[in-house]
This record gives C-alpha cells, sequence and structure tokens, in this order.
C-alpha cells in the first residue's frame, strides 16, 4: 500500500478536516464524538437552507439514512451537489435498506440525482443496494449468501465507487482494488452506532487520501483496532464504547502498525 | 406467577426480537442501546412513509412523546395501527403529560384512535392520562396523593390495557392481576432516561410474552436489579449508567433468581 | 463577589429549577444530564404547540442553534416570548454562527425580535454576532485577533445583555461588570458538547441568580472544576466525559472554595 493506516490517521490528525454529516438522529453525537477524536473537525447541519453552505468549508460529506425522511433527503441532495461540485468525497451509509421501500428508494435517487463516492453498509445493505432481494431485519445485518467481495466489486463498478461492506472482515473496493480488513472485536455488534461511527471515520479519512479505497481500509483497521484494545478488559458494550473512544484517541504508529490486518489480495479482475 | 423474570430474558435473548421505536430525541440513543444490551434489535424510524412498513418486520413497538410534534404523533398512529392490525403489542410512555395541553391531547388521541397495550408512566403522568387535574413539572415526577395501584387498577380496566407506573415501587396492573416491583436504586433518578429505558426495556419483554403485565414487571425487574448492581461502587451518575448497561448486558439466573422483588399481593378486584 | 460559585450550585441544587431547552439533536443528551447532574430538572419541548406552555412552568430557557432550522427557530421565539413576559432569563448559545448566512440571520432575529439575556459563544461565534466578519470552520473555534474583553463589553452594551465568551479564559460582562473564569482543562476541547453544556450550566444556575453575570461566573467556574477533577486519571476523551458528570454530581464547598479561579479585574469601563 501506498500509506500505512497509521500514516492517514497521522494525517487526519494534523490537517483537521471538517466533515460535514447529515445523519441520523440515533447516533449523531457518536458519530460526532468518533470524528472529535481523531482529531477533525465534525459538524452536523440539516437545515435546507444551510446544508450546502456548509458543505462548502467541509473536506468531505458523510450522509446517513438511519432516520431518513423525505426532506432531509432533499437537504442530503443539497449538501451532496455542493460536495460533488466542489470535489470533496461524499460518504453514504445506506443504513437500514432492504427493511423499507422508502429506504430503498431513497437511496437510489441519492445514487442516481447526486455522486457518491463511498458506498458502505453491511451485507443484506449492499446486496439490496446491488438490487438483490434481500429483506432486512431493520439495520442489523441479515446473513447474505455468495461472494461479498464479488458483490461489492461489482456494484463499485457500475456506481463508480468505492464499495465497503463492513462485517467480520470488511471488504473495500472500487472494482479494481480490493481490501480486506480483519481487525475489529464481537463486541462492536452489542454496540448500537458501531457501524454509523464506522462510516464517519471513512469520512474523516476520505477527507485527507483521495484513494478512497485506500482511505476506508485503513479508517477501518484504525478504528477496529481501537475496538480489539477496548475490548480488552472491558465489562460489557457501555465500558467497551468508552475504552473504543480513549484507546482511538491515543492510538499510536507503533501499535497500529503492529495489529493492522490489511490485506489485498488480488489484482484487478 | 407463571414464569420468573430471568425466563424472559433469557427468551429475548434467544429470540433477538425487532422493537421499533418512535421516541424522543434526547434519549432515542440510549432507548435503542438499552434494547441492543437485551440482546434484541432496536429499530427507530419515524418518516410518515415507512412507520407502518418498519412495524411488520417488529415485535413489539414502543411509543415515547418525549419530543412530540403533530406530525410526529401522526407517523405514531401509523405505526400503532399496522401493530393493531398484526397484533404486536403497543407501548406508550405518556412522557411529561400534565405538563402541556399538546401532550395531553395527544396521548388522548394516541389511546383513543389506536390500542394502546401497555400504558406507562410515573405516578403525576398516569393520574394525568386518568383524567385527573394534575400539574406536573416538566418530565420529572410530581407527588400524587392516594392510592396509585387504585389508580393504575382503574385506568387500565377502563382502557383495557396494561397499565405501568413506575417509582419507587413499581405497579404493574391489567385492573385483574397486579405485580409490584420493588427493585431498583435512587441514582436512577438522577440519570436522564432511565424512564424512557424503562419503556424500550417492558417494549423488549412484551414482545416474546403475551402476558403483558407480566412482561412487564419482569422486564423492570431485570433492568432495576441491573441498577441495583450498577449503583455498587458506581462514583456518580454517569459511572452509574455505564455500569447499568454493563450490568444489565451480564445478568445472569442466579443474580436474577436471587434480586428480583416481584410481590403479586391480590387477585382480581 | 456576593455569592460563591458554591452558593449559587447549592441554590440549583435546593430549588431544583426547571431548565427548558430548545437545543440541538447532537448533544441533546448532555444537555439533559448536565441539568440533571446539577438537582435541576430538564426539559426539552420544541413542537410550536407546547414550546411556550413549557416555558411557563420553567425558570430559565436554554436556546442553542446548534442544528437549527426556520421552524424550530420559530418555536424558539414563541418559547422566548414567553419567557420575556414571565421574567425569566433566556440564554442563547450562538453556536456555529459565521459558518452559514442562516446561522447568522437566525441569531439576529432572535437578538432583535426578542430578549436575549445571555449571548453565549466561543471566541469566533460572539465576534460574528458583534457584527465583525469572521468566517468561522464549523462550530469549533476561530481564532479572533483584538481584545476579546472590549469585545464582550460592547455587545453587552450594545444588546443590554449579559455576554460569555468561553476559551482557555472565560468572560462573562454585561458591559459593566466583568468575570474572567480561569478554570477548565484542555481535554474539554476533544469532547463534542462541553459548550452547548457549559450554556445548559449557565441555564440553570441563571434560574437562581439575578445578577446574570455572576450566574454565568459561577456556572462556568463549577463546570470548569469538574472538568479539572475529571481530567486528573482520565484516559482520554470518553473517561474524561464520564468523570466529568460524576465529578460534577459530587463538587462540594471546600473543592469548589479551594479551585474557583474567578478574577474580576475592572469596574465598570
Amino acid at each position: 500500500m501506498k500509506s500505512t493506516a497509521y500514516d492517514l490517521l497521522e494525517r487526519v490528525r494534523q490537517q483537521k478536516p471538517v466533515v460535514h454529516h447529515l445523519t441520523n438522529w440515533v447516533t449523531i453525537y457518536d458519530c460526532a464524538q468518533v470524528v472529535k477524536t481523531l482529531g477533525a473537525s465534525p459538524v452536523m447541519a440539516h437545515a435546507r437552507e444551510e446544508a450546502a453552505e456548509m458543505t462548502q468549508i467541509a473536506s468531505a460529506l458523510v450522509l446517513n439514512i438511519g432516520t431518513l425522511t423525505v426532506d432531509f433527503v432533499e437537504a442530503m441532495k443539497l449538501a451532496a451537489l455542493c460536495a460533488n461540485k466542489k470535489g470533496i468525497p461524499v460518504v453514504l451509509d445506506v443504513c437500514g435498506t432492504g427493511a423499507t421501500a422508502l429506504r430503498d428508494r431513497k437511496c437510489l435517487e441519492l445514487m442516481n440525482e447526486v455522486r457518491i463516492n463511498v458506498i458502505k453498509g453491511n451485507a443484506s445493505e449492499v446486496a439490496r443496494v446491488s438490487g438483490e432481494s434481500v429483506k432486512t431485519r431493520g439495520v442489523d445485518a441479515t446473513e447474505v449468501g455468495g461472494d461479498l467481495v464479488l458483490l461489492a466489486e461489482k456494484l463499485a463498478e457500475q456506481r463508480k465507487a468505492t464499495v465497503v461492506i463492513t462485517g467480520k472482515v470488511d471488504i473495500a473496493t472500487d472494482g479494481r482494488q480490493t481490501h480486506l480488513v480483519k481487525n475489529g472485536h464481537p463486541l462492536m455488534t452489542h454496540v448500537v452506532g458501531t457501524g454509523c461511527m464506522a462510516t464517519s471515520v471513512i469520512g474523516a479519512f476520505a477527507a485527507v487520501e483521495s484513494d478512497l479505497t485506500l482511505a476506508a481500509a485503513c479508517a477501518l483497521a484504525c478504528y477496529e483496532i481501537a475496538a480489539e484494545l477496548a475490548a480488552e478488559n472491558a465489562a460489557g458494550p457501555a465500558s467497551f464504547k468508552e475504552r473504543l473512544f480513549d484507546c482511538l484517541f491515543n492510538l499510536d504508529r507503533d501499535t497500529v502498525g503492529r495489529m493492522q490486518r490489511i490485506e489485498t489480495p488480488r489484482l484487478s479482475r
């Protein structure tokens, strides 16, 4: 790889990019705090009158449809059009697609009407936005058969975007280059918002590295290394979450270098 | 009792029911996390275009008017009508009734226009929705004179619902069978959202047990046993809250069996 | 000073004032919890149908435009007009002014159409609402040249309000009397919401002390003493934040008396 995960984290800490969010009301605090913990500057402004203008001062835009409404998605589009024009990356968490028609339709609208640079979800959500008829169970992952890497690569090619599927092994691909991230810890699945936070971390890394697939893989590696460290001695999901922030804040080059498990198994198909 | 509190917790952990919420913006994260901590799957979707459809995949619906708006209550009704049709329990937290006319009016609308299976509040809130002229002080409990058990039983009969009054002693009744739950800890009153979380826990237990009065009592017992455990060595409200989640996550049969204080003092009147 | 910081904290704990908020969706929980931790009673009700009525039961009103919308600001005005009529203090956090035209415009509207008793922001935000052409970077502070005390005093005179600028040294002034608060800890800048919480703490103190400039200085001193205590042994921003709540909950007269660093360097100009 051109840069290691820690190189990019260091860049985030030094450049302190503004990462604008239009995200959900459940995990909005955690999305902001995880970006702040990285040393970057989160901002959340969803009014249609300012969503685009706030994007002007940002270096990345994170969209998350977790608690979408029709109006909220309109504000997302305004922000994303501004991001597209300005040339900053737009990261979309396709949270809960497959659960309702509204989510499916609005994700498609976003992907069709603006340029989404990184599409991120769990296996069932990404399968759904790829056009497969998966019925998901709310916002938690449903098992999906088949080759997830292939699924991600196809969607990446079709959408000319980086596609990220999170799970036991995370996949980040632009259809030509694919990284697998094998960091993480099962306790993450017991904490609400670990997926949303991952998306925000990807946004912060995408703000400082133009190879968005690399940025996504490095973001996930750093975040999930912090999760592995946090899980040591955690008494349950809440102490785990507190430690996750503290460990992410304190990550150093040695630890990331030693623990990073990013694999790049194949060249372009 | 037919089942112990731990039996129902075990059922939640095994069945992992989806618990759909239309709740308030203050404690929405904690409502989700407490349901996740039980092993169930929380989902929050308030757009009127999907509130009902999301209910289709749920096993219980939790409504909380903490930060209600007129539109939000309309989405609640759509979700509740779907829940009624599907036959899954609807739990309503009558948060802040008595503080404003809007809250009183919208609670009555909900209770009149859809079927609410569990009505839950503190003493002054439940007195208010029973038609008593209590002026509450925001969202914190006001002292109410008289026999709270009788108040709850009357409302239960009138509304053909389970009524839950939380307080030092919690009351759960369907008007015939009444359970008193004597678990809990005073530190709970120093943490924002302990009441809302209790409602969500009731929702998760109601998803797996058709005797909703029993479900509510067992839910409160488990939740409040975790609170008692959390209070040991807590340094203040924030460490208490973190420990509450961790203790709830780790509850085992022995502990619940030993600590559970559910009393069922009388048969039907 | 007429009262010490601890005297006012004690008064909050005894009077338990209701502090009504119309605040942002990112830090709404923390705003509520910090007020609750002081022993006061937070309430958050933003529906335009009840925003004013809820103000009727409150002893202070806190407005924060962090995630403003046009409708939300209209509800703020209704609440503030009620507060003005009732004679309770209105505290406005001018969060993110300078970042977008909407924020600037809506802050001016609020300051012009209702009576704001305490205007609070960081240096760049307060410079902006003073009419200086500062371009801020989202919601994090931007460096501002010049004499901040003079800036605050001028705005206070112009607006007939208490003006608070938070930073390494906090300034609270009504244009005649100026207090400098030198408590606090750098870890506060790594936690999302420390500024919003400061505003809510000011609201709680303003509810019990009619000298709002003194109330603001004492509020900041207590809150920031808790932060100093919390920073001891904190492992990062999340454990720091948990400890901040616990330390604030446990503050006693001796500790506040010993650590309080409020300076009142000059009489009226």
